[in-house]
């Protein structure tokens, strides 16, 4: 066990649930949650695929689950040595955050198992285990092994048709039901004992059956190589899976773990923050990074993040703006190219947003909310259900939340800056600011004897306070689209002619003017006593305690935003909103406008997002306040470690990894305690260590060099980085 | 009894709240509601005053209830006759819709009580009752009247610092809470027999206690005279009370009911339509007009009329669009003066609407959804509480229902086309219309790279579906709000110093310029095979049967409307809206269109409101399809004398009588199935008569001229009236 290991003991359902996120293995491509081998669908096991989507009938559209090829399950004299079916001796099972290994151990017994496994970021199609039972008794052992159909699905199903092949390599093949994409996979097993093999086709798979006879002391070791591909990856998916796990059975379990052990090694090569003086924190970090690196997208160049990761099907498995805001940031200082993965995503789902714009009556480039495959729009106009009626709440995310193509040019530009690199803007980044900007034209609300530019009926960060006019954050957005816009001019000033162009092309003379005629009249926030207004009229709302709110909760798993909820009717927010503007535009304001701000609105926070600690940390840190910062620091740093995010809204399950945390606690470290920061190209440090932290060190890449921070309480620099 | 005569024999408390209704008395003033003299405060028995409002602590705003002045019971040898002590051997109520008169029989055994009263519509601050007890045993009768102070209250108390006076005319004194209004009453009795009398001051009021020895066949007597005056119609009300009282004693019970009845004489001259062919449509259409008559300001010069009438507090006995677009019709043709006072009551509230609109940002009058004195917004951000959390529910009636503005404009320019009288235009009439209009010049929401002007986040008249955009009633209205502004000029083309000077008071150029420019861009209405979309985007809603949307509700009075309820996010509508537009501006489109949209609305329309069937029925006339308003008509016009309206909203007491119908009922009669309407100046009729209806005649006013219009099944025409 390395110091990054992870371990749990609990095994009912709710903790196994649970640690199904927190011991998720992933490389992009795919997720494995982190649940032992013989879980049947109650126990929520997955493999999870990136950018695989499907509808069943008119319920939630969300990525598909593969045929789990990692299944596996043992008996002794034809008793099933399997959590839920006996009660273990002993358990334990875990995750190694250094390398992506997950290990189980668990003693029944007649018989122990014990396994290691891992999504192996080497090999982007392949999963392997390996694992070992002790027999304590003599007796006959069965492993049946092979590809279950048994599926955990939320909204599922959504693969029909299976086709099913015995042999060497055990393959399943579905396609899905909206799209007749193949997914197929396949497996191998390499035992180092002697068995009877057998096959069982059954509605729940195709399995190998392996019998043997034991004795005391006796060790069965098998390595099991499972491997997945859809239509969208290859022709022949099926042909494909088969020949993987050939290969990989040939090349052994032990390369393949070095293989992937050396690919993890690269990855915290580029991106480990170093944290000495607490090893909760460094442990907390370590695991954000890892979740946050074990899903990016290295596999293809066009290719975001969902909200969740690739923990299961929560929100859809849809992208949202906690890709350009929370995951970006650790990316694009430290591996740009997946950042660039992140951005060619919104550039490739143009058409998308341009089509979203038109359907509500907008021209320009109106993002998904939660954006699935092209760009379309998953988010429903239901998101929550009614806890009291049972019946579905229509919200509001999908149509207000305008500021989402705000956070998309803004990313774009960040891109820019930190890595000097324009190819990006060249390469379709322009087009996509220029088209956010125009949506926004489109969206002002003007006034006939005012001049004045309202955004009216809109829903900022804080999802509590639906159909607001005048979001702070949102329009503070809209105002940095434009002026990135308007900039694009000046950035490619040596290609005039080329933006002159690209100008002619979108049609977009008059939209110039309106940009420049637009952007100095948007409408700014009310600020009282230094406090900036989140929204028009939210001073007026209902100032009172948090605990006051909670106490009029009728049921726990009530949703707390809307008019019905009982926070949307109060000042109590969800999540950081000024204070995310003041993070993202910390030269906005002076310092005791940002004190003012934090004073007041951390109180009336809920933190109901992962989206949110993360926010007032920076800002405390910008403060000079890290000791603020610090248990926020922590709560983020550990959500996924400890699972203690939020797992019900209304009746629907919102359980998963956070990847806006994982980054969040990334930007805390980097952006917050050693305060990093682009000026004039040039990266900055504004160190502010809290306390507990004695020493940060970190990797970034900023204008295409490869450099070191290193901070310790007396001291900070920025070296290259060798 | 009279054949508008209409009797009920039920007692328990539901039927007697109802009954507190249908049976109602009042004068404009003052409604007594039709509860048995005994009645305390459990079972709702109310004198409630108009124009005098009270607010108790955070509570709602309501009219402030008089203290009960016509109070009496009867004991029998100490022992209680009274209704909810004792079982009735038989018990008949009634109301007589010809001359107002309430009376009451209830034999308990013993005794019998016998009453008859009214409230003066010859004398303003009076009340009379005439109870008479027939005597079937030997024993003691003792009868308690007096003054109870034992008020039902919605949002009280209201009435503090009780004083209390005894003598001929007893006196009750108190005063409001909020603003110290001196409410008084007093009461003096004219017995027919010889009795004992004492006085009993009791926290439940002042009595004065009759007792007397009574033989079998005995028949007792005795004429109460009541009398409330407020701080707010003289300097000394106690005084005035009291003189009033022993005033209309000493002119006796029977001249007090002479001159009653001849000023009810005098309104049905003015006012009567006499239907012929159907007996329960003349009694129903009868019973509406006597409702609408009986709570008409006429002791006022600038007062209008509570939603819900004088029957209670309901609705915050606040004034709403009713008053506009469903009382005024029926008084600008039969009494102007009324009409004016309803309209006076908008001019002099001008300031409050001035405020209100200041209040949200914007320009010019927003006049109150609510209206309570002094033009005083009564509509709070919560008007409904929601049955399964009992918290109340944010609502967006206040903030979002802008066409009030209009319907008060349109209102006006009525005024002025059906009287030819511009005298109230320009004592105030046309600065509120120019006010209105800046309200919508400042309230349109134009675009910066297109013509078109939206109203965006707004509420039309189907409540069900809130912050919509577009709703086709809204625009259209302030279309025609914008087009009377611009029509003063030429209203005043013969005092265009005068008209001059007004713009420039109220710095109205650039105003009138943006009227110009604004007037023709208001956003049209989609149109789909002929129906008029209600608002952007209402064709995108769930299309599904009502029935559909009922057997959804889980709870019998869950409110339908907004985001969480069950109409809300279908096509299910509350009440006309778009007929609603088509039947106020019915020159818009051709017939062919009128009949489409009625065809697609009507099984879409829950008819949730009393505003509803009205319109449908107007536009069913307009079509020459008189046997679709049929049903409407009588359910418009029975709607008070059956009690069957909408009791609840939630968990909120909404019920009442409906002036509002009963102004529908007058409307369908004569602008429907008559057909009567101004063109040029002048009345005109075309005639739609149901089957059902062999003749109408009503009495009119027009152009200054009185009139007569009679229509049968062969002929109609419109003649002098004597």
């Amino acid at each position: 066990m390395s110091k990054w290991t992870l371990c749990g003991s609990g095994y009912d359902r709710e903790q196994t649930v649970t640690d199904g996120n927190r011991f998720l293995c992933a490389n992009g491509y795919m997720g494995l949650r982190g649940v032992f081998e013989e879980a049947d669908s109650t126990w929520f096991p997955a493999i999870t695929l990136s950018g695989v989507y499907d509808q069943y009938q008119d319920r939630w559209r969300e990525p598909v689950n593969a045929p789990h090829c990692l299944y596996a399950r043992v008996l002794f004299n034809g008793r099933a040595m399997a959590i839920g079916a006996l009660e273990p001796v002993s358990h334990r099972a875990g995750i190694d955050y250094g390398d992506g290994l997950y290990h189980r151990d668990t003693d029944f017994g007649p018989v122990a198992i014990r396994s290691e496994r891992f999504v192996s970021m080497a090999e982007t199609h392949l999963l392997c285990d390996r694992i070992e039972l002790r027999c304590a008794e003599a007796g006959e052992v069965t492993l049946y092994t092979g590809i279950s159909t048994d599926i955990w699905d939320i909204n599922g199903p959504h693969l029909f048709d299976f086709g099913y092949q015995q042999g060497e390599a055990l393959l399943v093949r579905a396609v899905t039901g909206e799209k007749r994409i193949t997914v197929a996979s396949a497996q191998c097993i390499q035992a180092d004992f002697a068995a009877e093999e057998t096959f069982e086709q059954q509605d729940a798979g195709l399995f190998r059956v392996l019998r043997c006879r034991v004795r005391p002391g006796d060790v069965l070791c098998a390595a099991i190589f499972g491997a997945v591909y859809t239509s969208q990856d290859v022709a022949h998916p099926a042909e494909a899976a088969q020949a993987l796990c050939r290969a990989m059975k040939a090349r052994g379990f032990a390369d393949c773990l070095t293989a992937h052990r050396a690919a993890w090694a690269e990855i915290s090569r580029c991106s480990e923050v170093h944290l000495e003086g607490d090893d909760d924190a460094a442990l907390g970090l370590h695991a954000s990074q890892y979740h946050l690196n074990s899903i990016a997208p290295r596999h293809a160049d066009s290719l975001s993040i969902p909200a969740r990761g690739l923990s299961g099907q929560t929100y859809k498995g849809a992208i949202f703006w906690d890709s350009e805001i929370f995951f970006f940031p650790m990316f694009v200082y430290t591996q740009p190219e997946i950042a660039r993965s992140l951005l060619r995503y919104r550039i490739e789902t143009l058409p998308g947003a341009l089509k979203k714009a038109a359907a509500y009556g907008f021209r320009g480039a109106f993002y998904a909310w939660e954006s699935q495959e092209g760009g379309e729009e998953g988010c429903t106009n239901f998101n929550v259900v009614d806890v009291f009626t049972h019946r579905p709440v229509r919200t509001y995310f999908r149509d207000k939340q305008i500021h989402i193509s705000g956070d998309i040019a803004y990313a774009l530009r960040s891109y820019y800056e930190i890595t000097g690199d324009r190819s990006l803007l060249e390469a379709g980044g322009a087009r996509v600011i220029l088209e956010c900007a125009r949506f926004f034209i489109s969206r002002a609300c003007c006034h006939a004897d005012r001049a004045a530019v309202d955004y009216a009926d809109v829903i900022g960060p804080d999802e509590y306070h639906e159909r607001v006019t005048n979001n702070a954050f949102t329009n503070r957005m809209i105002r940095h689209t434009m002026e990135s816009a308007l900039l694009l001019r000046e950035i490619f000033s040596d290609r005039a002619d080329w933006f002159d162009g690209l100008l002619r092309e979108l049609d977009y003379g008059r939209d110039w003017q309106l940009l420049h005629d637009l952007c100095g009249r948007i409408a700014q926030p009310v600020v009282r006593n230094g406090v900036i207004e989140q929204f028009d009229g939210y001073f007026a709302l209902e100032d009172c305690p948090l605990d006051t709110v909670r106490s009029r909760l009728c049921h726990p798993r009530e949703y707390w935003g809307g008019d019905h909820g009982v926070a949307g009717v109060t000042q109590i927010i969800k999540q950081a909103d000024v204070i995310a503007m003041l993070a993202l535009f910390p030269e906005d304001f002076p310092l005791e406008t940002i004190a003012a701000n934090w004073a007041y609105y951390e109180p009336r926070t809920e933190h109901g997002s992962s989206l949110s600690a993360c926010m007032y940390a920076l800002t405390a840190c910008r403060l000079g306040r890290p000791e603020l910062a610090w248990d926020l620091f922590m709560r983020t740093a550990t959500i996924d470690m400890k699972g203690c995010g939020k797992e019900w809204a209304g009746e629907i399950y919102i359980g998963g990894t956070h990847p806006a945390s994982n980054g969040g606690a990334w930007m805390i470290a980097a952006l917050g305690f050693a305060g990093l920061r682009m000026k004039n190209g040039q990266p900055e440090i504004h160190p502010h260590l809290p306390e507990q932290i004695t020493r940060l060190s970190f990797p970034i890449v900023a204008g295409g060099r490869r450099l070191r921070v290193t901070v310790t309480r007396d001291w900070g620099v920025i070296d290259s980085d060798f």
